[in-house]
C-alpha cells in the first residue's frame, strides 16, 4: 500500500518485521524493478548495500530505490553513507563496523531519519541504544549459502538484546523462513535477508513466504 | 594568525592562494602537527584526501585536521565526502569526477560550507558555477613527479577558467613554485599542491616558498 505521510518513519520502522538488504542493480530501472516489486510483497524495510558503485552513480540508484520503495510505503535506508541517504531523500542510514559513529551519522540525517547499528555484541547494542540510533541488525545468527562467516551470534547475546534492548532488532545472517522458531525462542521476531529475498526465483514469493513463517510466530 | 569567526569562510577561500592536499596520517597526532605546520606557515586551504582510511578513522583524522586549522586561521575542506565535513564541523567538501553532484552535496552540506568541484573542462567548469559550487580545481596542469596522468588540460582551457568563469580557481597537477609565472601567464593565481609540500624535508618551508613564488607573480 502507498506510504500514509501521518505514520511516521519510526512507527513504520516498528511495523517492519522483515528487511531486505539490496544492492544497486545493473541500471536505474533494474533497481527500481527489484525494490519495487520487494516493496510491493510487504517488506517494510529495504537496505540498499553496494560498495561497488561510485557515488555519483550509488546516489542515482539510491534515488530510484527510494521512489520505488515510497509508493508501496515500505522504508530505505543507505548502507554506510549517510550523505546520500540525505541527497536521496531515503529514510535513513545504516551504520556497521568502521563506518561514521551514530553521533557523527546524526549531525549529517537530523533527527527526522532513521539510523541503524550492527551490533555484535552486548556492549555494541547498549552503545547504539544510548546513542539513539533507531534500529538494531544483529548476528550472523546462521550459516549461510552466500556468505561465509568467521563466527556467528552467542545465543545469549540475541536473546539479552531481545529482552533488554528497547529497539527493534532484525536478525541477520542465513535467515530462512524455516529458521525463525529458533529466533522467536530467542524472543527476535524481525530479520534481515539478502540473497535468501533476491536471489530467489521469485524474490517476492520469497518475500510472502518470510511473512507467512514471520506471522506464525508472532 | 587565528581564524576571526567574523570572517566568512568565503571571504577566507577569496583570500587563500594556495591549497595543500593532505592525507589523514599515521595517527590523530600526525595528522594534526602535520596540519599545523602546513597552516602555520600560510597555506589558506587545506584539503584532506585520504581513501585508505575506513570512514570513523576518517572523521578522527577531520576532526584532528580541523581544529588544527582552525588555530592558524586555515580552511580544511575534505575530499568526496560530504557527510565527513559535516561530522567534522569542516569547512566544506571537495568533489571529482565520479563523485555526487555539486547539488547533491549541497543538500548535505548546507550553505554556509564550501563545496569545490574538480573540472577538467570548459564545460565542467560553467556547470560548477551554474550549480553553485563555491572554487575549482583544475588541471592537471604538469607532469609530476609524483603521479602519472594520463592528459593535460589544454591552455585555453585554463585560461579561459581565468577568464570566464567567476570562481577561485585552483590550478593542479606537478605544480611548483618555478611553475607559477606559466600560470600566471594564464591569468591563474592559485594553485594546490600535495607532494610538492607534504613530502618536502620541511613543509613549512615549502609553503612560504609557494608564497613567496605567489606573491611575485600578482
Amino acid at each position: 500500500m502507498p506510504q500514509n505521510p501521518l505514520i511516521s518513519r519510526r512507527e513504520r520502522l516498528v511495523s517492519a518485521r522483515l528487511c531486505v538488504l539490496v544492492d544497486g542493480g545493473s541500471s536505474v530501472a533494474a533497481c527500481a524493478e527489484q525494490v519495487a516489486a520487494i516493496a510491493a510483497a510487504g517488506a517494510g524495510l529495504i537496505q540498499l548495500r553496494d560498495k561497488s558503485l561510485d557515488d555519483a552513480t550509488l546516489l542515482e540508484r539510491a534515488i530510484a530505490a527510494v521512489g520505488a520503495a515510497r509508493r508501496h510505503g515500505a522504508l530505505v535506508v543507505i548502507n554506510d553513507r549517510p550523505d546520500i541517504a540525505v541527497a536521496a531523500a531515503a529514510d535513513g542510514v545504516h551504520l556497521g563496523a568502521g563506518d561514521l559513529p551514530v553521533l557523527a551519522a546524526r549531525r549529517v540525517v537530523g533527527s527526522a531519519r532513521l539510523i541503524g547499528r550492527t551490533a555484535h555484541c552486548f556492549a555494541e547494542a547498549t552503545a547504539a541504544m544510548a546513542d539513539a540510533a533507531d534500529y538494531l541488525g544483529i548476528g550472523p545468527c546462521f550459516p549461510s549459502d552466500t556468505k561465509t562467516f568467521a563466527s556467528f551470534a552467542p545465543r545469549d547475546f540475541l536473546q539479552a538484546v531481545a529482552a533488554e534492548i528497547a529497539l527493534p532488532a532484525f536478525a541477520i545472517g542465513g535467515i530462512t523462513p524455516q529458521r525463525l522458531p529458533e529466533l522467536a525462542a530467542l524472543g527476535l521476531t524481525r530479520v534481515a535477508v539478502a540473497a535468501g529475498v533476491t536471489k530467489a526465483p521469485d524474490p517476492a514469493a520469497a518475500v510472502a513466504a518470510f511473512h507467512d513463517a514471520l506471522s506464525r510466530t508472532s
